[in-house]
């Protein structure tokens, strides 16, 4: 089991504690549970199928039996809860990459877990771990499916974030399908977000000029002081198209699709002949339930397509696992030496995921969205 | 310059004497029209902005003056003129990788020539050579943009067909972009026409299943028959997305994008995770106008792109230019062995021209279409 993490050596501030957007400092102590609680674990269950945006009563918090752990098993208790917008699509009905859960299960979800007890050599009690796992604070999982982190090297959440699927989404997709080149235009909406914080701050290390858009002024003004975006837009204003034209005058070379909706629509003008699009998630979309659309809407674009050559592309992180060592290895050094910074929004207990879930949705997150469970 | 043609060999019938929609053999005589004719050109130039389907009136026929052929220039009678879809572009006001046709000037094509008089040492009287015109029936032309043909190699026109533009258009989407593999199935629209014919012949050499969609019985008759398509649809039928799916039960791995419109609304559904789409026209919206889509229209199909994983890319054969000698060797060998069939639809005439461009926008070519001015 190879260490999950980074190199020894200095962490800058906004890495050691964690801040929210509300500025709390999250403790990272590890506190174990008495062992009697070990049989049962909480849980957060999908309770019916959501009509648009889910709603608190599309979700119900359980109680349920865990199995004592086997050999090769561990009982882990969940210290970190990641939420990701691609969760939304595996609480619909609707062919996708990932499969549907089931009306009483728990979403899946990464989390950094605890282990309070191991039947496998690999793991001892104490060890933090990497887990897919689901929304629930305790788990049995064989220790084969867990990866050790090492809290020494990196704050063990980054992990679920600027080190971990996130943090590799933006690489992966701009290494293989985005290729920002020195003096190019990149733009990206959820410009603050878990992805698109690091598509921005990686595509200027590139050499490109990198125009996010974001939601609101405050976030704008991080992305441009704190990211060093060359400018970022707040998609909020009415003539986005307009104001996005004008900070892109030399047009667009590469957009990273998080968003889809008005954000596509005032970029699609503006893509230069080649420009590439990384399709990676529309969450505007996501609650929209809007179908593929019918005969009579597609000419135009396929048009588009055609005649400035456009590459789209749909990918998902799991097509490039083999850039994991190569992902690892750049992106600790560039959180060592301050070219890339993350911000993480932090909720605290498993009672608040359902919240912090809508409110990723409706972009009211600042930063990576986790849960502390500890 | 090097010869453009193929290999010595045997040439199967088909090649040899070309066969229009009407089955037709056209001569293919070279006669020298008197000197005194040289001076002056018949031309098809652009008279208005067609407002959907083009029609007669859009054009008109007139006769221009030629200037003297200066040092290094050839005076040049057309014996044949190609006429390709994306011709339609060029006469409508849009942002278009070419440049639109100024009113009253003819529209660009590439034609085969004859070399009338030369004042330059690479070409003689009775040369034939490809070249990049306009819709007339002389010209006069620096010797160096002519490429002097071998008709003892292949039928001279094949240059504007199966071996020119259209077949090299098949060869590099495909190679770049689509790339079919063993057992995948792949589907093209525009079936038995000069980019489509070869693109699902060359797709079934490389092992995958070729599902063609062209309009009317007799071409799908031909597609199965002659070119050895593993089913062929008509595009008209009503439920032409039900029974694509019924010869696709495994979906579809490829759709090489020639037609856009009815046909696409059919493939989508099907389009399997990880299918390429090479785009590379959509002779469907040339003339309806269809602007880019707007806000609400895109989002679902932008989430189908994301959620299989496709990858969508415009291309111009232009941007493919290096694979030209490869494409040479391959393709003459396969029309040598049988392996590729050519069909071409042939009008007689400069006041042809029209007429057979608006036929084959209409989807009443059967071939490559061509118009012989010999």
């Amino acid at each position: 089991m190879r260490p999950y993490g980074v190199s020894p050596g200095r962490w800058p501030e906004y890495l050691r504690f964690p801040c929210g957007g509300s500025g709390r400092i999250v403790p990272l102590l590890i506190r174990d549970k008495p062992a009697t609680m070990a049989r049962t674990a909480r849980t957060i269950q999908v309770a019916a199928r959501p009509d648009g945006m889910p709603k608190a009563a599309d979700f119900r918090l359980a109680e349920v039996d865990l199995p004592d752990p086997g050999p090769g098993e561990v009982l882990l208790r969940t210290m970190w809860i990641s939420l990701d917008p691609y969760m939304r699509g595996l609480m619909s009905e609707s062919r996708s990459y990932a499969q549907m859960t089931p009306l009483g299960h728990p979403l899946p979800c990464e989390v950094v877990a605890c282990v309070l007890s191991s039947n496998d050599a690999s793991l001892t009690k104490g060890d933090q771990v990497l887990v897919y796992d689901v929304w629930r604070d305790r788990a049995v999982r064989r220790a084969s499916d867990c990866r050790k982190l090492d809290p020494a090297r990196a704050p063990v959440q980054a992990a679920l974030g600027v080190l971990g699927m996130p943090g590799r989404t933006a690489y992966s997709g701009l290494k293989h399908i985005g290729q920002p080149k020195p003096g190019e235009t990149l733009v990206v909406g959820a410009a603050t977000g878990a992805v698109g914080s690091v598509v921005g701050q990686i595509s200027r290390l590139q050499g490109a000029r990198v125009i996010g858009i974001a939601g609101g002024e405050e976030k704008c003004r991080y992305a441009v002081e704190t990211l060093g975006f060359d400018a970022c837009l707040d998609r909020r204003v009415p003539d986005l198209g307009r104001r996005l034209g004008d900070v892109c005058r030399d047009g667009i070379d590469v957009y990273f699709e998080l968003t889809g909706g008005d954000v596509f629509s005032a970029v699609m003008p503006l893509l230069n002949d080649f420009a590439r699009v990384p399709v990676c998630g529309t969450i505007a979309s996501y609650n929209s339930g809007a179908p593929p659309p019918g005969p009579d809407r597609l000419p135009g674009f396929m048009r588009l397509i055609q005649n400035r050559r456009l590459t789209l592309r749909g990918f998902n992180v799991d097509d490039f696992s083999s850039d994991i060592p190569e992902f690892e290895t750049a992106m600790s050094a560039w959180l060592r030496d301050g070219s890339v910074r993350s911000r993480e929004d932090i909720s605290r207990g498993i009672e608040s995921v359902v919240s912090a879930f809508i409110g990723m949705l409706e972009g009211r997150n600042f930063g990576k969205t986790l849960v502390c469970l500890d």
